[in-house]
């Protein structure tokens, strides 16, 4: 027997407008329409949103979720001295399959909490993130790590089946750590499974730098000839990309995901993103890890980067609220390939989030879009849908124990701060 | 007798720094010190705070709160085009003594619950905005505005009663819309009253071509001819000062109020803020109003500030989580000439907020100043203190009921929607 669901809210954001007074008609975990007359669905059952809007579920698509338990161990320190004195240590002190599992959960607790219902991953132990995700019962892409164990990465890869929600993905780590020869063979084997490559891009002007004494060629240049622009691929940062740089990248339709908190707080630089966005380029929207940003908020990302690109462009009609809104959902599914999210519309997966209205700041409503990327805060959202199920009501979790994570992750910290 | 009060906290930001395990002695409204050892202080009433951080209370010294509900009416729109095709009309429709007051209250609510206990306001009907200040029991500085009618608000001024909470400044709208003659009079009333002047500056690049235009001056220049610099005063924005600008600010000491989501927002520009801060001008942070935002969080201002001007200065340790609470706390407080605010210590009036680690986003703790800066949400504040009292205990407001305001911005809001 088929679940039919209507779900009632003032204003549902529905194949990128906004329907007032309206129901999301979803059976299972697809969605079937958009109502104003329920009377003549007389078998769904309703649940009421009241005061708030739909939105579909947001996509962050770049993330080290495994990190999570090292938020706010080191800050305000210059790249290197932060990785090499203080975040690689911690890594080799603390890393394990248990390790990465609870600090996954703990990392999609709080993307849950603010309407993300999926995640591009890049980090370690591929099979504990994997059971975090399946735990939390969001999807994912499930990144394997590669530096130079190449090797290893794609006979581990090879043993990792694809589900319903959870996704696979190579990730080379980035040109000025892993040698060209290893991105090409990357970019095979993703080509070969049919898988997406992620990987970071022209982030800093050290890279830059690295990769024109390595190579005498500029990071994208480089990436180009490895072929990861003609396969299923997503770009980290992309910070530092001239107009040559972004007209090789819009030839080939290339997927940034763009991660300005993170540049802003390592003092990456400022990434021309509405330029790029207008020579076509799909430029999706990530937070990066918690230990560079400090915060997994999708909602404050969103803020950040609308408010940012008008100034940066001297265009207070640059990235308007809308723009931003479609960055973050439907072009981060264009950039995962995953053809059946990002749009609440007929036949797409029931991936959505409600945004209450009820706090002071976001009362009174003359534009929920505007409110969602200017003003709410991630507690302003009650509810998170994945795949037609519930993984959050009324700001409960659904599938899992935040206290259990959030007592792990204490454990664990006291370890790190013995030093 | 005397109402004598130990606030526990796991961590208390006492006279700049850290504390841990540690009560916060108040004595009334006064901070008598901070103790370990409360055996000591047997006459004092113990209170709780467990898994907590307590900061001074935030001020926030840019604002216009009478604006609260017409947040989001209009957004991504041309400066101009907003401001004579939306502001300003709806302004006329709606403006009263009694939408002041209760707009400002609104905006109120959000500011306490954003950590501030100190406001310094610049907009119309000052007898209601002083009202509304009094009924919500914070800190603040109301002002009367004035663009050419300044007798009228001299006269209006003059009849003002300052009061423990509230204080009294004069604010001409700025450079370009006040005649020059009429700035040097209000700053000979801050003068002789002994009260603030609180103006915009530098804003736009179109302020500095009308400046340039009609005075053959900069507007910094041309604003130390009025003798603005020369008495109490704090300025907006200063977003377009270049060196010889900064060099006249620091030699006279002047007081930046640095609005920065509400620049980026509006297209304004990029303020040098860590040039001026080397310069030793006194830097401290304001929201704007929430038309140009669009919230009044300092909570979220705090991150934007840091991380913006690490990427504009290409250096990870500038502004760092310490440098950018005292600019949110003490510099606010010496911008406003309020001596007795600002900083936890002995004999300063016990203004503070307490910082909950209850959510999954701030679990661990390592270091709660980064935590505060830049991983928490509003949300994240419990308690708010101002002068000994409690206005807001548990997340809920003490002195005046948000449901009926958020009624009442709802009813005016439809009249605005009706166009």
């Amino acid at each position: 027997m088929m679940n039919k669901m209507a779900f009632y809210s003032d204003f549902i954001y529905y194949n990128n407008e906004i329907h007032n007074n309206s129901y999301l008609l979803v059976t299972d975990n697809i969605i079937d329409g958009i109502s104003n007359n329920i009377e003549s669905y007389p078998d769904y059952k309703i649940k009421k949103f009241n005061n708030s809007a739909i939105f579909p579920g947001l996509i962050n698509t770049h993330n080290h979720l495994g990190m999570g338990i090292m938020r706010g161990y080191a800050d305000d320190l210059p790249l290197m001295t932060w990785l090499t004195d203080y975040i690689w240590p911690a890594e080799r002190k603390i890393l394990s399959g248990e390790f990465v599992y609870n600090s996954t959960l703990l990392s999609i607790a709080e993307s849950i909490r603010s309407g993300v219902t999926c995640i591009n991953d890049m980090y370690f132990f591929a099979f504990d993130t994997k059971r975090a995700f399946e735990k939390a019962g969001i999807r994912g892409v499930v990144g394997f790590g590669v530096l130079e164990n190449f090797n290893k990465a794609f006979k581990a890869a090879d043993k990792f089946e694809e589900t319903e929600l959870v996704s696979l993905s190579i990730c080379p780590h980035a040109l000025y750590t892993v040698p060209f020869d290893i991105m090409k063979q990357c970019c095979s084997y993703a080509q070969k499974r049919n898988i997406l490559l992620h990987t970071h891009l022209a982030e800093t002007l050290d890279e830059e730098r690295q990769i024109l004494e390595r190579y005498n060629k500029r990071p994208v240049e480089l990436m180009y000839e490895t072929g990861a622009f003609d396969i299923n691929s997503v770009f980290a940062h992309c910070v530092h990309v001239n107009d040559d740089d972004i007209k090789i990248m819009a030839d080939k339709k290339v997927n940034v995901s763009h991660c300005i908190e993170s540049n802003l707080k390592l003092a990456s630089g400022f990434s021309p993103v509405k330029k790029m966005l207008d020579a076509g380029i799909n430029i999706s929207i990530g937070t990066d890890g918690v230990c560079s940003n400090n915060d997994l908020s999708m909602i404050g990302e969103m803020s950040t980067v609308s408010k940012f690109h008008k100034a940066f462009n001297m265009d207070a009609t640059a990235l308007s609220a809308e723009t931003v809104l479609q960055m973050a959902s439907s072009y981060g599914a264009k950039a995962l390939n995953l053809q059946n999210i990002g749009i609440l519309n007929k036949g797409m997966k029931a991936d959505f989030f409600v945004l209450s209205f009820n706090a002071v700041h976001l009362t009174p409503v003359y534009n929920p879009v505007s409110h969602l990327v200017y003003a709410a805060k991630d507690n302003d959202i009650t509810d998170v849908y994945v795949n037609g199920s519930p993984v959050m009501q009324d700001r409960k979790l659904i599938n899992f124990d935040e206290e259990e994570i959030k007592n792990y992750a204490k454990e664990k910290a006291k370890i790190l701060l013995k030093g």
